[in-house]
Order: C-alpha cells, then structure tokens, then sequence
C-alpha cells in the first residue's frame, strides 16, 4: 500500500481537474496493476468523473447543479455560511466522496475521455485535502 | 483482511450516525493504515458522509429529498409497498451504496465535519444489514 | 488480485442487468472471501444497484431520469451528439462510476433484491467496457 495526500486550492465553486495530479502518485507508487482509491475529506466538495475535453459539458453542469439545488432557497434553514453553505453539501451527497479506478501498466485506466476532478461546491475559495490509497502490485508481470 | 456485519434498526425514515461503530470495527480490526469500505444490502436504505455538527443539515436535506422524489408521484407504477417505495429506491441509487474511507493511525480518517450515516428511505422501521470490510496492515511504522 | 474486463453491447437507453456476469468472474477468480470492484471506463454510461425483482422500478427510474434532467433542455451548450448528450453526462455523473462489493463464501454477497446494472444514458446503442477486479483470499477458512 502507497499513499499520499494531495491539497487543492480551490478558486470558488468550480470543478478542479485532477486527472494529472493522480497519475503522478500512481507512479511513484510504482504500482504496476491495483487499485487507485480517493477520497475527499470534506462535505462541501466532492468527487466526479466527467468527460474532460468540452469545457462547456462542466459549465451545463454547473447550471445543471445550480438549478437543481438553488442558492438561498427558502426552504433550507441552515445558512449560516451564506446561501452556498446547504446546496454545498446537497450537491456533495449526490456525487461522490470516494472513487476507485483500475490500475494497469502503471497509470490509472480511465476512458479516452473520462478526467476526474474535484468540484468545489462553495462560492469562495477553499483549501480542499484528498488521499490517494494505492493498493497493487509493484512488479512487472 | 477483517471483516463485520453491523445491524441498524431504524425507526423509519431519516438518517441513522453510523461513525462510532465503524470506529469501533477499525479498532477491533487492528489495522494501523488501509482501507475501510462499507456496503449497504438494500435497495431502499443508502449510505451518505455528510455534516454532522448541526441537525439542521439532515432535516434540510430529507426536506429537499421529499422534493425531489415526491411520495405518492403520479409517475410511478411501482407502488406495491406504498407511497414511498418507488421514492426509496430512486433516493437510494442518488446516493450510495458502497464507500470506502481511508484509515490512518488506527482510525477513519474523517475530515472535521464528516459524519458517515445510513439514510432509511422508507417511512416504516427497518432492520439493516451493513458490511464493513477492513484491509490494511496490522503493524505499526 | 485477479481482474477481468466484461464487454456489454447495450441497446440503447436503459438498464442493463450484470449482476450474472460478474458472479461469474468472481467464481472464476476462486476469491473466497474479499471484495469485487467495478469501473466503468465511459461519461455516458453509470452503474447502479438496484430492486431486481420488478421490472416496473426501472421503468419508473427511467421515467425520473427523464423528468430530472430532460434530453434537450435548452440550457445546454453541449449537444454535440445530440440532445441526449449532455443529460447522458449528467445522469452519469449523479450515479456511480465505481462500485464494491463484498465476496463471502466465493460469491458477491448482496442483498435478496440487489441486483448491479448498467445504465446506459445515450439513446442508441453502444459498446461499453466494465473492469472486474477482485482483491481477497483463495483459500477456504
């Protein structure tokens, strides 16, 4: 097992591509085939795996969201933290705090166009923390 | 590998903490650093990480569900079980049914405001069945 | 740790039952405690466990799906490939790309009306690629 944190300085709400950043632990896991586990430490950001090569598929998605669980709506009692604080953690409960992607000859094997990226669901910018678990075999087969 | 089944009665719909008796499984299991995955084996009750400080977050959050997946939808056929079955299982495949939690110094490590809980999706009283799958090394650094 | 790729050729939108499929691998993997982990490699296509019994309830998934995030909304830019482009990547996204199981006495362990399904979001049909990956021990107790 090989693990490492990332940190993420998120610029507000927004998804944050981390595609690149997660390959690189995989290989200095030096893990040739396993398993690449993430998981995000907070309620108000979470994980996704979106298509990564039309910018314009994350902003539908950003209206999507925004439309599906709108900022300030009144029936929400907790906003202490403004009209983001409750559609952040709604949003975070429909997708993902965990992930787990196949590894083969030493990089995660994603779909030609699946990237994973951290969505901060607040409008200000947050420092967002991430574990990567590398479960696998580090010899060649 | 170390591995418990844990039995949730709920007293119908709402969420259920879970945290402290996945602690106590870790503990029990003796593993230092790994992987912690949790499995739910219904199709009507789901497994959430959400804010646990301030009850507000889940009365808010069953409240935006409610509104969602309307009980009694006109839309659904399936209606064997009554006005929420259909309801239950659509709540359920928008959240999850597995999810897996890094452990670290002999526990989950969970950000500051993570609470991972069982959401019962049906309005009468069930009994859960979860299992709780523990993978790691049992020695210290 | 023994993995294997399952191939579905989906008909188009809908769900495809896999939970045969993937109790085969695991037979073949002669795992007999541990855990089985899915992936699938698209942005248009998800997983979900999901009331096998009835097929009524997915129908009334389906009829959800469509009313949550309409093919063809105006509000999306991205349609590209049609108008159920966008809402394929939404549907993904709000339901799972990764899912793990547990094994127990050689066999996914899951509840009496559990079953694991494809879903395909696009309306025609496609080729879609699964990786099975089993991590436990092929020994009995």
């Amino acid at each position: 097992m090989y693990r490492e944190q990332l940190t993420i300085e998120t610029r507000g709400r927004g998804t944050h591509e981390i595609t690149r950043q997660i390959q690189l632990v995989v290989e200095r896991s030096k893990v040739v085939a396993g398993m690449c586990s993430l998981f995000v430490h907070h309620t108000s950001a979470s994980l996704i795996v979106c298509e990564n090569a039309d910018p314009t598929v994350r902003r539908d998605l950003e209206q999507f969201a925004a439309r599906m669980v709108p900022d300030g709506d009144p029936m929400f009692c907790h906003d202490s933290e403004g009209p983001d604080d409750m559609p952040a953690h709604i949003r975070s409960i429909l997708t993902l705090t965990s992930l787990s992607i196949p590894i083969e000859n030493r990089s995660c094997d994603l779909g030609t166009w699946q990237g994973v990226f951290l969505w901060e669901h607040r409008t200000s910018p947050h420092r967002r923390r991430i574990t990567v678990t590398i479960i696998g075999d580090d010899v060649s087969a």
